[in-house]
């Protein structure tokens, strides 16, 4: 058929040389035959597919919108169609043998083409939908092509798709009849592997580090590129360290420093921001050792993790997740605040009658209850921490307004009541805020005390490094 | 100007009508002249913007190019060629006056236009750039479409545009010159308001709600339809009950239901859900008052709430989290039997020193520990209360083989040391199973008897429900 084909074309061509009509001999001559071939057989490349729907715009070509309604051999077909080209519905339905459903749009009308196109998937948005943007004026097919790759995002069935000829004759300015053929266009997601780096990307942007992970993880296979693999490790570096596993976070991050550092990754774009990594590497391995050590008395392995928590607390959005992270950021630097100052540690703190007596005081003056009503516990939560720095006249917590820390014991006690730890109490914001708040001030005493010690810790960004593309 | 264009085609007209060559006579007669108002004042609509970069298809009308480079008004003006339309390149370097970098394509190969695009993105995608469909052949204008449609995800300040004429000759078959412009195409995101639905969609889909409901919010005002707003109020509850706030999340519940009975909302598609919806919004309200009162006695409160405390855990990917959640169903619904079956509080279990010896000899067995090691706690954690539920015959736990109870020992124990509770330890995958395993049989055993009881919370589903959209 495709050799009868060529034969007829050049029939066609020696009759229009002749001084026939180009238009009236293409449709007499020629078009019969294209026609009867693709109700037989449509050219479809990469390779036909079962479509259920399919959408058209229509200008001054119909041929080109008959090939494609026969192309994608769906069921339905939607036409959007101007005034002008209404004239060639008729023509479709004949020469297709399909119904036609026309919806007449404005010829520069993008907005109307975006619409008709929504309407159409909301209708039969989960079925395999072809839109063809192969007729129509330029508005027209540029208002179909963005409708259909905006709308794949939430509907993946669907496909955009085109007539392309293989061969234009010049002479005759049409493509060469049978070397037409429907194209279904691939999206560059599909066609180019290092797109995922961009969602990859994105997911890094937003803090879900174990689904950007996943991504660049894939990314090794398909571009066969083991760059991306260190992206790979820098975003499993994030997502442990969010999920407070310290020990792992540092282990990523250790194995991806060596890494950068071989002869291959010289050039890597991590490399870049290497001073930066390397500090935040060297803050997990300080926590990550002070929690296997337990001792209070590494006060960076405190200072690393109460920031940690303390970032915890600001990016999550549910109060009672934020609440516990903020709690336990207190807790923590009340604790090494104890003994870093006054050597004493809150489940042993050995008061002398003469300190548990202030204890008692100060206790009875934050939570106004008489003094014999206070019970002195055996080890020391939260309000009792704060009472006994206060009874011990640490600077921080003895020029604090005693109202202000009337305010705070009710927080404080509601730890234990939180719905999360024993009670079926939900933390309301503000009495985070105030947690917060206290958190802010020990940070920035310790921090002083780590300057006068010389601590390299100070300044870290916990912000996640630049990619670098 | 204009009025200067139509006189001029007026008079091209008639020199074509008196024989002579259209395309020589309108390079010769209109094309300076059109040109000339171009580089003075291009035509833009809506209105011209300032782009750093264009890029353009060229394809065998460089006019259409060289107006759309002019219209951009771009610095750097890349252009997509085919080895045939090389020719012109010269010609929109002269005519444009700027400096013109050609990138040499197959004029089907979409998958390299892609990739041209994505290289020139990577390079100018922190700038505003302009993508041409105007000229080239379909593969190239629907290639070019597609990355600009697809990549303005990732790079927000790319825009596609393209030539257009608000007058076509037909006798010529040429745009009438002086109605061409370059139309800048929104996307249909801005195009049409009700597009964020889908957004929303996305979100909610992801149990991403507190996102989904600024989107349902935000639609409101956009579309002016107070439909949305039910959506809104919809996932704020999903966003509530997530976040355990069990009485802000019924309220909202109870309006939406109280709303979706309102005449002008009978139609609403959550109207089709309203069952599903109902029996969430009883267990919202069973675990609500449960919280309130804070009696254990509340067995359908103590399932609603271990239900979602174990979905919860299900759905958190942190370890750390997803641990709290299932220490605290455990312990929930270990407090809860003990209550309902042994008329026992934890705070306060009152054991006869009978009961207590039993106790300690369970601890001993389970914990590995001589009895006279064993201290008898005042309030009941999670592994003495499974011990006491032990001690006291209860069939669920008597049954459970000792090795088993053994094995969870150090889980249950490992609560108070946990990173978030007042320990530094991170708990593991392994662990959490173990918990969830116990949960579940607590669970199934509880919903026995509430099925007994004849509750109607059983089996209500805790999946969001469907949108109807």
């Amino acid at each position: 058929m495709q050799e009868e084909l060529k034969i007829l074309w050049e029939a066609y061509k020696q009759a229009v040389r002749s001084g026939g009509n180009p238009q009236a001999l293409y449709r007499e001559m020629v078009w019969p035959h294209l026609l009867a071939r693709w109700r037989e057989a449509p050219q479809v490349y990469p390779e036909p597919e079962a479509f259920a729907v399919s959408v058209h715009t229509l200008g001054t070509s119909p041929e080109a919108t008959i090939l494609a309604i026969l192309g994608a051999g769906a069921e339905q077909a939607y036409v959007l169609h101007t005034r002008e080209s209404a004239q060639y519905l008729d023509r479709l339905r004949v020469e297709t043998g399909r119904p036609i459903q026309a919806i007449e749009v404005g010829k520069s009308d993008v907005t109307a083409i975006y619409r008709e196109v929504k309407r159409l998937l909301d209708r039969h948005g989960d079925v395999p939908l072809a839109l063809d943007l192969t007729s129509g004026t330029k508005a027209m097919s540029a208002g179909l092509a963005a409708a259909g790759f905006f709308f794949r995002r939430f509907y993946p069935k669907v496909r955009v798709v085109y007539v392309d000829n293989e061969d234009y004759d010049p002479e005759l300015r049409r493509p060469r009849a049978g070397t037409e053929r429907l194209i279904i266009l691939k999206d560059p997601h599909e066609a180019l592997g290092e797109v995922d780096a961009l969602f990859a990307k994105e997911f890094y942007q937003k803090g879900e580090f174990t689904r950007a992970a996943a991504y660049f993880g894939g990314m090794v296979g398909r571009t066969g590129n083991q760059g991306w693999s260190l992206y790979q490790a820098l975003t499993e570096m994030y997502a442990a360290w969010h999920a407070l596993d310290f020990a792992e976070a540092h282990r990523k991050g250790k194995g991806l420093l060596s890494r950068l550092s071989e002869n291959a990754w010289l050039d890597h774009p991590l490399n870049k921001n290497r001073a930066s990594l390397r500090s935040q590497v060297d803050l997990l391995e300080v926590v990550s050792h002070f929690l296997k050590t337990q001792d209070l008395g590494r006060s960076e392995g405190v200072y690393g993790l109460a920031r940690s928590l303390r970032l915890l607390s600001e990016r999550e959005e549910r109060p009672v997740l934020a609440a516990l992270y903020a709690y336990r950021a207190l807790e923590l630097l009340l604790q090494e605040r104890l003994l870093a100052r006054y050597g004493r540690r809150a489940e042993e703190p050995g008061l002398t009658p003469e300190e548990g007596a202030r204890l008692r005081k100060v206790l009875s003056e934050i939570t106004r209850k008489p003094e014999e009503e206070v019970e002195l516990p055996q080890k020391l939560g939260l309000l009792s921490l704060l009472a006994l720095l206060r009874a011990l006249e640490d600077p921080l917590l003895s020029r604090k307004p005693l109202s202000e820390l009337q305010g705070l014991a009710g927080v404080l006690q509601a730890r234990n009541s939180a719905l999360l730890i024993h009670g079926l109490d939900v933390p309301k914001e503000g009495q985070i805020k105030a947690l917060k708040g206290l958190v802010q001030e020990l940070l920035q005493d310790l921090e002083t005390r780590l300057r006068r010690e010389g601590s390299g810790l100070l300044g870290v960004s916990l912000e996640p490094v630049p990619l670098g593309f």
